[in-house]
């Protein structure tokens, strides 16, 4: 049943978005097509890659599309939308059931607890590979569009700027960002504010290549790398910022995560987290959890607040910035593809297409899908000496 | 143990901040006093009103405060702070269990399931009585002040511009209050912002002074108050917003609320959730339920954000206002003894004196203790089309 299943979900795409202009190429040479000329064209090689999708959903889609026995011709962001776009619900009635579960299964990504094997090849990537998407301060996390046509080194100084401002950083603070990566909001922060700040990396890359940037900016004295786990840290601060690292630390680990930030936070004191979340619980996309961030967890903003609820914590503001993450993924694909002879140099063909399916499907979630991006700003306990509007985040 | 056991409250209190200046005057004569001289002086009547406090901690001070048998010369709230600032996990080693467990019962106002009896006076009060502490405009809720020498009316327009910024508010739009009050917030978004406006009251008393506020502004083809429950509203909205309400809806109908809400607010449509809530779950504090709010139920930022997300919502920003409830609160206790004498003439002493312990208690309960202002802004489902910064929230 492959072709007639790919078609059905053809149509289904088609329903969701009358407007939208596609068309899938099947291994016989058959096409069914959407609109002219198709936006985006899927073409698959052979009547097994279909009966993989099929069978694995959007893990075979990966990884189909990562042994290249599937291409896509023309965005493949878009592609990625219709599929999300299906109401499934919609169509509970008017499918057949055992089909209705086959593409619910396809489409929403439900849990599947896969070994995380296979994914060595994702730390073997270097800066260099990363320097060819990221933008020149390597920052690794959702940048902060202030106006429409940042560009990204500017956006992620806003970001660096927007959280120094939340966090209302001072001169001689002490600052602790918890997963630092390649040393970006420290740097900031200590040029910028005059704090002195520590940070912790497991990545041997990262610890390097942040060394010898605080070096280089004659920072040595007054920001501090360590090559440590969060569960080794020690010390008291007066800010703490986590940045893009929380989504890493696990389900099973949440709570041990914010007992550690309760010690290292003073009492009184403010802390930013910064993380991708969902709305509510669901399953992990099985093929982002194999390929991309093995042993990740998403949480929800339920499960942050009565987190830090229960080492009393005390939330004072929320800023959800989804739409500044599919913008940050926008220009990072936009990279991806200006530098791809370099990178195609870097890596073998199928690292170059997952990333490129990676790049793609989270700027979908973020902008169709369940993926937010929460930054939660909290005392340590009350603190009566803060300010108590945030008009000083938005001062010119 | 009366005594013993009071002045032992007493030396804790000292402890717990020992630059404060009070006194404890007993039924004897007997006097405990710290620092000179007094900011707050507690005298009690008798040595029942002592074994009442003991008995039934914060339910039996409150009883005996309202029946005038306990006086307080100087800042009630002081004396309420202090009775908050005692550390008692500090002294759970150091002092005998059992004077533990009722000394934390006192303070820490576990949670008790009384009757919610004898509160009919509550509702027996008219808008006259609450005309002696509220601003002009009748608001009844948290103000915002956007500079710390605002006037409470200043304050409550300020709170009205915060969340109409925040719904992005735009002439024709339908915008529904549930919980609608003396109609404030519907008639400042009307003439100010040009919506559509619909809110819902369950107090004759509200239903006709905001009809008839809304008749004498000219408004009424634009403005319409019903006399009903949330749960018999209809209709799809561009713009919901609930300020002040849902601490009254009670835990086991909070799902039916947001159920509710899910039909009341279009798909893409923005609302705005605000009310007091606090980090953790925790007992009530059994006076305040008995005399003050019957039947109402504090949630956790934790509660709203699963509660939204069930109904397919997603959180867009929070804030939480808690220094602008306390100093709202610290007004309308300015206010209130302002006009103390008209107060005495509208009810009984025992009146006037819960009330006088509501407004100070409440305001501890902000600046000091559980109580927090939750600003919750969501869309229905996900919208791209709204602007991705707040900076328009503080534009000039």
């Amino acid at each position: 049943m492959g072709k007639a299943f790919l078609k059905q979900i053809a149509r289904l795409m088609h329903q969701a978005d009358p407007s939208a202009s596609f068309a899938f190429e099947f291994w016989d040479g058959e096409t069914i097509r959407f609109g002219a000329p198709p936006k985006v064209t899927m073409r698959l090689k052979s009547k097994s890659c279909g009966d993989q999708i099929i069978s694995k959903g959007f893990l075979g889609f990966g990884e189909v599309y990562m042994d290249g026995n599937l291409e896509v011709e023309g965005e493949l962001s878009e592609l990625l939308r219709l599929g999300l776009a299906i109401d499934f619900d919609r169509h509970r009635l008017s499918l057949p059931h055992k089909l209705w579960c086959r593409l619910r299964a396809l489409f929403k990504r439900s849990s599947r607890q896969g070994a995380s094997a296979n994914i060595a090849f994702h730390y073997d990537l270097g800066d260099d590979f990363y320097a060819q998407y990221l933008d020149p301060t390597m920052t690794y996390s959702c940048a902060y569009f202030s106006k429409p046509d940042d560009s990204l080194e500017q956006a992620q100084g806003n970001k660096y700027e927007h959280i120094a401002r939340k966090l209302m950083l001072q001169p001689g603070e002490t600052l602790l960002d918890i997963g630092c990566g390649w040393g970006g909001m420290l740097i900031y922060a200590a040029e910028k504010h005059g704090v002195r700040g520590t940070g912790n990396t497991l990545s041997k890359n990262q610890y390097a290549y942040a060394r010898k940037m605080v070096a280089d900016r004659g920072l040595a004295d007054r920001v501090k790398i360590l090559y440590k786990d969060y569960r080794q840290l020690r010390g008291t601060f007066d800010k703490v910022v986590s940045i893009g690292m929380f989504e890493h630390v696990g389900r099973k680990y949440i709570p041990v995560f914010f007992r550690n930030l309760a010690h290292l936070l003073k009492p009184g004191g403010v802390g930013l987290l910064h993380t991708i979340g969902k709305d509510a619980p669901s399953g992990r996309d099985p093929w982002t959890f194999k390929y991309i961030f093995p042993g990740s967890y998403l949480p929800t903003l339920s499960e942050i607040c009565r987190g830090l609820a229960r080492i009393g914590c005390c939330v004072l503001d929320v800023e959800n910035l989804r739409l500044h993450y599919a913008q940050t993924l926008s220009k990072w694909s936009e990279n991806y593809e200006r530098n791809f002879d370099r990178i195609r140099e870097l890596c073998d063909d199928r690292l170059v297409r997952c990333w490129r399916l990676f790049l793609n499907s989270a700027m979908v979630g973020f902008r169709h899908g369940e993926s937010r991006l929460f930054q939660v700003l909290f005392s340590n306990g009350l603190n009566n000496a803060l300010p108590i509007t945030r008009a000083h985040i938005y001062r010119q």
